[in-house]
């Protein structure tokens, strides 16, 4: 590992943070909340750590795979430290502990929160806290379609944009391109959601925060009722819309854009994705009638449809207290919570695909009982998925449940109770937002104890870089030169 | 698949039933409660319905590993419908759903009940409910050792006893010499358990129902309380030593028993199995006191150490409400349920090894992300473990979870709550007993829901047999000859 190497560009990535603190600037001058130093301080202090760290750390080598590890893990904690400047130097979230988790879950797009009182807060700094979901979005999708895929973590190899351009193994100018092409597609995807939304009535500040947390499938909302405080069929909808979106591969909707769009609806991950939604919805509302919670068809299907793609695409978002609901709702959407989006979209959790696989080497492995000769390939959309691939995909669901148990476990150690504490982390796991029981969709994070914050935030962390990014770090060899 | 000679085999099991039905008349005729005709008239049904399907199903041809499967999936099945027989005519159990839940059950030694009254039942009804237990640990030892192995089910191969004899690939003289070997061990140790039970001041008739239940690791008692009835350290200690036994292979006991002493804690899977169980009963010990559950080392000591192997083994038995309990040492045995025993053991669950093999699957992904070009085989014991038998291990689990959550959901629209439901399924599926919330350990599955039950029947089933082997039947290929 070239410890140099990955500083420098810690240091780089830094300086781009400090830039993106200039942007609430100007609502901080629109609305006169006089906090504008808070901003103008806290990059300051990021151009200064950034700099020194570019500056001084020189070296002339290429970037590996072991660097890109320790880039991607490290700069994503880097920005849950730095990134929480603002809340502190404000005085808005006095606990670093609590304005760290904060932060993290607005960069992995988790949406969990610790604010007990959202609209409070100054607006800028409500406008920060949706940017650091839209930032984090960017981060995820070039992450999930050009990184991981060359890293090679937990079967992404799958899901890689087609790039084009130079296919020389170096990584720089691959992802740059990539990146380029698919940011796009996402801030195409935010203008219209933005546009769509002031056309219900609201305004462009909260239609901008709103779509940020949209795109990005993170779930902070500018209002402490979170979208019911509009109480618009309009708006519900365009935003259960958008969620849907952007769980999908993003770089299906570039090939959309590219004129390709019969490809869109081959992807098998797609159209298992939106049959999930489908028929998890259709059951919740049958169960939300007959346990009388919606008498009205239309009604029930804007609630239902609403909550599973928000939960299913591990937005957070919410309409109603869905703990109010029959409990075998309640148990599909905590479901869905562990299956998540598409790999390649903003969204969490294990992933369609990955879950698809699952059930398909489950299939084979029956099949091959009955006929112990016959061979059996495990198929993605018509072409045969390496072993190799199925492999890491399998790694990944024993290591997923595995953190997840031992999650819940130190969560419940802090004292919180059974449900709590394993949908807890399971919401930061798979960045989803709301858990169930004290940390619901009523209620907040503020309460946990600090060594449960501590787990969660690492837990936000972990899913949000697929595990095995974060996991390398700990073996002793990683390390060695 | 040869439906006569599948049939004929279940005649013969139903002639077995019948001859063990007459077990409980001494203990009828020696208490004088009157029910001796029941067990008479049951056994008259098994007779005639056996010697039937034996008698007019005559097949020349060979048993094949298809009608191996049918017979393991429709033996438990024929057991648990004629088997709960004497629970229906004596009137003991009126409602046939109940009885067959109570006999499959204890067939598939679970241990979970729909009693509320245990005490108030004839005791050679009790007799025949603690045989139901014992008889089908019989039945386990010889499926996972010598019939699942040859089955090729979710990586059994890795475990199969050592059988000296023929090689030829017939299935019934392999299965013959491992069964009465083990039988031996699994007799021995019920005839000790059941000898140090009554030096504790048990009378015969608990001993010996206490024993079958334990070395069934099955989990029915005589008494209302279950083991806390007795209130006694040595008793406790006593079930402690044999549910630890009887959650190991049984192919190691035997090796003990032929003077091999030394291969016993070669074995890998039983260092980590004894390993957890030290580490879990520590850990709660430690949350107990500092909970202030229990101020005495000795006594915190008994209560955890007893529970933690109860639940790991799978038995079920209680000494006390761990209900009340901190929620960190009930996280902790509900993880343990999943784990489950050894291979090869009268226990449940995924079993040690497969959670092992699991660890270690995920451990040699996250090192190949760090050396790509370096080999790394997954070993058991310094043994590598076959490619094949990993994938099925991976499958199993894969399946196991998806069974636990597809069942929970089941139980949860039958109207009961989240962490009932949930552990009601892992209650069954992994073959322990009481699970938490109103199926917990002072509690009992009267109340389940007919269409909870007859789910709950299902996971039972299906969690004995190991999942694939009831899975298989589901593939219409499998029917076909």
């Amino acid at each position: 590992m070239n410890l140099i190497l990955t500083l420098r560009i810690l240091g780089a990535l830094l300086l781009f943070l400090g830039g993106s603190l200039f942007a609430p600037l100007p609502f901080s001058f629109y609305y006169s909340d006089g906090i504008w130093s808070v901003y103008v301080l806290s990059a300051v202090i990021c151009f200064v750590v950034g700099g020194l760290l570019f500056s001084f750390c020189k070296s002339s080598k290429e970037l590996t795979v072991r660097e890109g590890f320790a880039v991607v893990t490290f700069g994503w904690t880097v920005f849950a430290v730095f990134g929480s400047l603002p809340y502190l130097i404000s005085g808005a979230i006095p606990s670093p502990l609590d304005a760290i988790f904060e932060t993290m879950s607005g960069f992995t797009t988790t949406g969990s929160t610790i604010l007990t009182e959202i609209e409070a807060l100054p607006k800028s700094l409500l406008f920060w806290r949706s940017l650091t979901h839209w930032l984090g979005g960017m981060g995820i999708i070039v992450l999930s379609l050009a990184i991981l895929p060359m890293l090679g973590v937990g079967g992404m190899q799958l899901f890689k944009a087609e790039v084009p351009g130079p296919t020389a193994d170096r990584l720089k100018p691959r992802i740059q391109d990539t990146a380029k092409m698919l940011w796009g597609v996402y801030f195409l995807l935010t203008m219209i959601e933005t546009l769509l939304l002031m056309l219900g009535g609201m305004s462009f500040f909260d239609a901008l925060c709103h779509s940020f947390a949209t795109l990005a499938t993170g779930g902070f909302s500018t209002k402490n009722g979170s979208i019911a405080a509009y109480d618009s069929s309009y708006i519900d909808g365009v935003i259960t819309l958008f969620m849907i979106l952007a769980g999908i591969n993003f770089a299906l909707h570039f090939q959309v854009l590219r004129g390709k769009g019969r490809e869109f609806f081959r992807s098998e991950e797609l159209r298992v994705y939106l049959g999930i939604i489908l028929v998890a919805t259709v059951i919740i509302m049958i169960f939300n009638w007959t346990g009388g919670v919606y008498f009205h068809f239309a009604e029930n299907l804007r609630y239902s449809i609403f909550q599973v793609s928000s939960i299913m695409t591990t937005t957070g978002f919410g309409t109603t207290d869905f703990e109010l609901w029959p409990v075998i709702a309640q148990y599909i959407l905590l479901l869905l919570m562990f299956i998540g989006g598409c790999a390649g979209s903003t969204g969490g959790g294990m992933k369609v695909a990955r879950i698809l696989l699952l059930f398909k080497h489950a299939q084979v492995q029956v099949f091959r009982l009955v006929h112990p000769r016959a061979v059996r390939l495990v198929k993605l959309g018509n072409r045969p998925v390496d072993k190799e691939v199925l492999q890491a995909i399998l790694g990944f669901f024993a290591v997923f449940i595995g953190i997840f148990v031992i999650g819940s476990m130190l969560v419940a150690a802090s004292g919180m109770d059974l449900v709590s504490s394993a949908s807890a982390v399971v919401a930061c796991l798979a960045n989803i937002g709301p858990g169930l029981g004290s940390v619901g969709p009523a209620d907040n994070f503020a309460h946990v104890p600090v060594f449960g914050k501590s787990v969660l935030i690492v837990c936000m962390l972990m899913g949000r870089l697929e595990l095995f990014t974060v996991l390398v770090l700990f073996f002793p060899s990683f390390w060695r030169k």
